[in-house]
């Protein structure tokens, strides 16, 4: 399988690049960044120098299937002619991933580049819309918040437990600001401090919402999503926080034990979302695929509270988009991503 | 005027000794610490040995004032017999927090040493008990979390502007952990990693209901507080989430602007309660006396949103005492206290 | 393969179950540990319950091999019966690296518990002993500092091109001083600091003095080790100086070239010493077991200045520790050890 | 005194601004930046919001004394003007320093614009050149490497009990790189790492040889200096070793006691060089404007071995800039200067 890489220069492309490396079914055969165009991957990233191949400009060798890490709009754009050639694509910008024009148009000020490929498009998260993606050619990858934060509500929200009146609290390490230089991610900036910012709205809730409102089964979700930016330079912890419905679930101790097995229930064949039974840290998820979630309940004020976390590299873009890619070619989910937490 | 300093080798104890080294009006004269007893505290903390003091078991001159960092029980025990000589006491355990001797017990498993001290000892927080802390001799100093968490939140509780339903986010550095020795403290475990803790329930809770419900004029609160770890050093952000009260406050926008408008003037003339006109970073009250708040209004949801940080051994322990004890006898309140903060 | 794992719970035995979990030859039969016993191995690291095993006090099974990371003393005496009923042993402790009774007497303070042993024990480098390990059922596998700085020093000193007067300053990260608590691991100590430590003698001294003098076409080195302790979790970079021997290699510019040209030669066949032409940072070796060196002259005053750098959990401990393992039994040296570094 | 201060939205401007607003005998009145001009400080930096003032393209005020911490060659051409006019100077980039003009143009690539300045100027290095600075009206203030690493071997050099053979060592936090956005401050590049820079020679090599020969009794020093970059914002920590002299001092633990009081005695009086008794770190000296000296023997090598840090903002720019500028004007050299370390 023949696989293209569109910016690999960024940390997502960068990370698509390490765990394909080693997928013992997919070959990289065509890398492209802009600036670093001409360069091998090897004087950008020393650890991919293995990969040996020269960066370029545009996809050169015709793929079975690519992924874009690029920005959105610029994203869709590059992806379309090879979509129409029938190139499988999976990208990772937000280009594919809302249903409704409006949304993408209000959340990112600019026109779609190609709104005639949203109906084919899937948001790509599995654990939700497995048959989809197996079926598509268009996978919009989830971004990393919301795939956090939608795995932790889901179960709650389809069995009806909860009020659609949902906080997520979240915190995210450095990385998921990307390579680009900014004040967010200037070393003595962010190093010992942590700050709330998007507090206007961040791009990621239309996706958060979207979803959530998909699966609840008491209609469109209320909701407040607030992202956090935290010293360290990988990981996403949400803490999601909702009030249980009078009468859908027992109150008190019951409510725990009745909420972690809903939880267990919904996620029992699942490789990649884990129910614990201890309070998760990002740390378990270093390196690895796997979203780590445990939920519970505030028994003084009856609220449900899911604590989710994840690499957001992996679970939360690259890793992720692979998983969606052995979907798409019909080979075992976890192909290529069995890596095991880099911990401590 | 005298200082003791009970415990100077705890975190709290040793920034204590860091203040009070360069208060004008305040003189160092007895130090104590168990397994340091007999030690120069130069040997101890290199940084301080300018103080050139002996580690002694107990407060061994006669002082005016003793500030005491034992953990709970122990302090109350070691402070009652020096309070009953007439020594003022500003007490950093959490011994002389709670009014409700049953909730002391239940969260602290133990009997109170002195409970008949409770009746005059005052909650420490200045911008909520001014006048009682100048005429008290017992000063209970808040908690770290509490200090963030209560200011962030006591001027819309008390205008009634927000439903008592309250959520509190809170993030903090491990330095709130104290100098034990745990995995919660263990570089590589908490290096690069994010969780919940003290997810049943953690000791600060109390105390936060306390003080909101006393200053809400709608009555006792419905709290969930939920502390996480960060790794950081020092500091502490509070998240605090509460639904506006339908016809208390204009909706959209304008509800922004009375927001903030509200907190300016309460805390008009605090000089350390700065609220803020743009999000702040726990960075900008690293080694000052700051609690820094901004407070707005998620106009989506109808929600007030208040973000509040500080340096969680300064305004959240060593320094709030100092203020306390400026307080106490009459000096002007910022004596010793007009750190700028240490950024970046 | 059946594979025992002594002592577990510690960072060095983690580890080994992270790579041993996923190597496709051997299968984990028994893991050790005192204070854990009794325990599933998932609840002490969530990140390896899928291993679903419990910990047990001694070696349950019959292994074929055992990995040992206890400290020194301890493990060559829990080893020594299992060396003797024909386990092969690879002991990460230091008990079966140096070759002088004497030294380690006077080194670890306290008598050998099996110095019968030594004489068959090989000292685990494989870059400099591969022939020997491939016939020895004991390997002493050598400390993370001394991986780092004798590759760093073996090319220059073979080919005799430098004085045998030599420093190295290395630095390491926090978990190199393992999971116990002491201030040296304690976060709110070693974060944003560094300090020099062992300035009277660290442990790894002897074991870098044996190899390099043993290599050294020009006899015994005169050997300064001063490490460092720096605010990372994982991480070992050692910058290392000597003077060029005059009339042994050109000066000037040229003596550049040679030297990098004499360090490609030396390593040319070796998958996990790569010989770079940037200068590196410990992030290249993140999880992976390469050991990245950079030798170069500073032509001002005509010394070699060679910079190596590696994860010290890995190709400093159980990534070496497996690629003994690998050369004892015959396998592809790299089983199970082609992991891509996890950068950024 | 009216105080100007050039560039103040760098790191070294915005700690002059830190330590003069609490400055009792200054003023600052006037404050520039480029970039910002127009914006008022607590905007860019609201932790300076009481200082309350505009930033300018240029001085605005007539000044006694200016701080300029612009990049090299900006500095000397807009400090020359204002200095022609009487206004002492104290400048934080290099323009001041190198006595040699040949040396400044081969390291700094760009000819000097105000050579006929550079005879008043004196190395802003108060331990060395105390008597000078008094007398000066130009102060070229050291950089942050230098101020270490010269303070850690002057006594040894000026006794001539050591070799002029001589490596340093030296490891900074990421500040000292300054505000400006690089692959070297970038978060997720430079946090969990260390490497070696300026591997071809670091413009801090020349002042420091220049310093450290004008002082040595034993000639010109042949210098390695070799700099790397640490995750944490603040500190510089230089190990500095050179072969001790035969027959200028005992050898073994004698030769210890007599380099500890060698070095006591040359910085008895002096408030901000602490010869310290234990190894120290950098967290010692956080935001407070003392040099921490160890210096020791390696008896198994007799080489001395010096261990200095401090605060690269405070010692290392902004606060020895304020101690060269208490001695332009007669204050006392401690003015405004006395912070207690923030530990940890």
């Amino acid at each position: 399988m023949k696989v293209g890489i569109i910016n690999v220069t960024g940390y997502a492309g960068m990370e698509l690049a390490r765990i394909l490396l080693r997928h013992p079914e997919a070959e990289i055969t065509s890398i492209t960044g802009r600036s670093m165009a001409g360069k091998d991957i090897g004087e950008v990233f020393p650890h991919l120098a293995e990969l040996d191949m020269t960066i370029t400009e545009d996809i050169t060798e015709s793929v079975d299937v690519v992924f874009s890490a690029l920005p959105h709009a610029a994203s869709a754009k590059r992806l379309a002619p090879l979509i129409r050639e029938g190139v499988k694509a999976v990208d990772i910008s937000a280009d594919f991933r809302l249903k409704d024009l409006d949304e993408y148009e209000a959340w990112y000020g600019t026109a779609h580049p190609c709104p005639e490929l949203l109906e084919e498009a899937v948001y790509g998260l599995p654990e939700l819309h497995r048959n989809e993606i197996e079926q598509t050619s268009i996978v919009g990858n989830p971004g990393c918040y919301p795939s956090a934060s939608i795995l932790a509500l889901a179960p709650a929200l389809k069995a009806g437990i909860i009020e659609p009146d949902i906080i997520i609290d979240a915190k995210s390490g450095v990385s998921g600001a990307g390579r680009g230089f900014s004040l967010n991610t200037h070393y003595s900036e962010v190093n010992e401090s942590v700050k709330a910012y998007g507090v206007d709205g961040h791009r990621h809730l239309p996706e958060i919402a979207q979803e959530l409102s998909l699966i609840s089964s008491n209609g469109k979700v209320n909701l407040t999503f607030m992202p956090h930016l935290i010293p360290m330079t990988r990981g996403i912890f949400a803490s999601c926080y909702a009030p249980l419905k009078e009468g859908a679930i027992s109150s008190g101790e019951d409510a725990i034990d009745e909420v972690k097995e809903l939880y267990n229930e919904f996620y029992k064949n699942e490789p990649f979302a884990n129910v614990v039974t201890a309070p998760p840290a990002t740390k378990h998820t270093l390196g690895n695929n796997d979203c780590v979630i445990y939920p519970t309940v505030d028994t003084r004020t009856n609220r449900l509270m899911v604590f989710s976390c994840l690499d957001n590299l992996v679970k939360g873009a690259a890793g992720q988009a692979v998983q969606n890619m052995n979907l798409m070619f019909d080979l075992p989910e976890d192909e290529g991503l069995r890596h095991v937490a880099l911990y401590p």
